[in-house]
């Protein structure tokens, strides 16, 4: 049923700047024997994100980074093929996080079952997981954005963006998206059904949004901060509510760079927050609610981006940090049967 | 009893950078007829703050900017001289917003009488007016200061910063202050009971900081931006509040500069939040009662910087956006009658 070989992609040095493909090894080990408790899953899908950038470099942030000569870390769907735990069977499906390899051992109590009767259990990674969630209450917590308001979100195409820009149309906002490639415009406004797009590529961003945010911006889902961020600033509203949710803008930056000056938060009273989707573990039955509800109506969309092959995640996931995905970027490690 | 020549300070041009005295023009003219419920006051006591060098701009604000050709804005304590509003007799203590004048001439609904029993009649520019409310609420309602946390201020020897410390002191936290010379340091820990100073022009303001805040940051009530709030960012905790009160720094800056980095924002789940106590108006009962406990108590001490005559006033202002001036700067524009 499966073999006694796991392939596993190493971090092999810390990247100064962008990320090459040096900076990543792949290696063949043996599976170790499984201890009590513990469930030895294979990896169907493994997710790619930026944050996982922020786990290559050993600067501070909200995880501690990934060592030198171990496993890349990740969100992985898996089946699971050995089991020491009584409420993991052979066969059942997981959500773990096993990271960049063919197989991984995790404690019982770390895995969540997968109903595969539900939406393809790659959603767990995506629209139904950690991005889905992540733009649910940074959109609707932090940014509160109610009836009748514009809401911008950057990286509009991607996990995150998507999903708060469909979440904001279905609770009656005007959603303008700002993306990297014309195609991802038109995806967003004629598929997602976005009010506007920018391609945050075009010469003059403040004016661009000006045009594509008439009543001004209330709220602002930031994936992104650096320039958008800034020309964000110029057009928010009183009281305007920036989550920011990431700065994939950043994260190849060897040295911090400066962001936007902070008058406009004065001016006009706004907050930006620092978001991150952990703290909302006590709150996912709200979301799981809402959104289950909103994919059985037809009222959310959901774009997969898959790449076949463990060995492509150190390039799929370098072209990820310069925005060469499109929609949510997944590498199918193995084979998926719920899909044959 | 009075003139009827009245000394105006005009805004003669805008200034580029940093303001300087020609950019202001002091004037004779006479003294208008009082319209129906008008009153006349002679001005007292200017107060000059950071805020109005951005009313010298054409820059988009919160207020529209002055004129050129007309006078200064500002806040006056004044005496009414000539009444035609039933509420105000002559001799009544007054707020008001007179501006750079010896004699101002306003709406009674836009006065508010003053009890010169209380405390000195000037305290309404400062302590018991609109710097000291912007420190109560800046501290308690946006920076949710909690017993046994670290609240760091900036400028904290000026009329907002002198008093968040203090108020943080009453409320069982640990306060550091940030001010622009060694004498303001002795000052504030010595006479105001600040926990710790830093002097900003130390050369590692980053270390200094860490060095006084042992247990990190959780609240930063921010006069400056700038240089200060970059090296806040490097300490905050989880969770960090920062009211972002005013940007001395970027006052005179022609363009804007750019920010500090927002990565510690996201790393930390913190905020920053444009504070204008304007929003806080209807909660002025609250603010007065605590303010007026703790003044009685002796709980909070309160420093004036008193500069005698109204012409004065642009060499005073153009010396308190170099944080020249050591307390809350006002200008003594006319005799104090309770002073006598």
């Amino acid at each position: 049923m499966f073999g006694s070989i796991n392939q596993q992609i190493l971090l092999k040095s810390r990247p100064t700047g962008e990320p090459i493909e040096k900076d990543f090894a792949l290696v063949e080990t043996a599976i170790p024997e499984l201890g009590q408790g513990e469930v030895l899953n294979r990896t169907i899908y493994l997710s790619l994100d930026p944050y996982m950038r922020g786990r290559m470099s050993d600067r501070e942030s909200y995880a501690d980074p990934v060592e030198l000569g171990k496993v890349m870390v990740g969100s992985t769907v898996s089946q699971v093929v050995k089991s020491n735990h009584p409420l993991f069977s052979v066969g059942d499906f997981v959500l773990g996080y096993d990271g960049w390899q063919t197989y991984g051992i995790a404690k019982g109590e770390t895995l969540r079952k997968i109903d595969p009767n539900q939406v393809p259990i790659s959603y767990a990674l995506g629209i139904t997981g950690m991005p889905g969630m992540t733009a649910y209450f940074a959109l609707l917590d932090v940014g509160q954005a109610k009836p009748g308001e514009t809401v911008v979100v950057s990286a509009a195409s991607g996990a995150v963006g998507a999903v708060a820009g469909q979440i904001a149309k279905i609770k009656g906002c005007r959603a303008v998206g700002v993306v990297g490639t014309d195609e991802k415009c038109d995806y967003i406004v004629n598929e997602l059904g976005f009010d506007a797009c920018i391609n945050r590529k075009t010469k003059d961003l403040s004016s661009a949004l000006k045009a594509a945010c008439p009543n001004g911006i209330d709220v602002y889902v930031d994936n992104t901060a650096g320039p958008i961020l800034e020309a964000v600033l110029q057009h928010i509203n009183l009281g305007a509510r920036i989550p920011l949710v990431g700065l994939i803008s950043q994260y190849n930056a060897e040295n911090p760079s400066y962001g936007p000056n902070l008058m406009p938060l004065l001016v006009k009273r706004a907050l930006i927050k620092g978001f991150l989707v952990g703290d909302y573990q006590e709150r996912q039955a709200e979301f799981i609610n809402d959104v289950a509800q909103w994919l059985r109506a037809g009222k959310l969309k959901y774009k997969e981006d898959v790449v076949k092959g463990l060995e492509k995640a150190p390039q799929s996931f370098i072209g990820l940090l310069q925005g060469q995905n499109f929609g949510k970027l997944i590498i199918q490690v193995g084979d998926d049967p719920t899909q044959n």
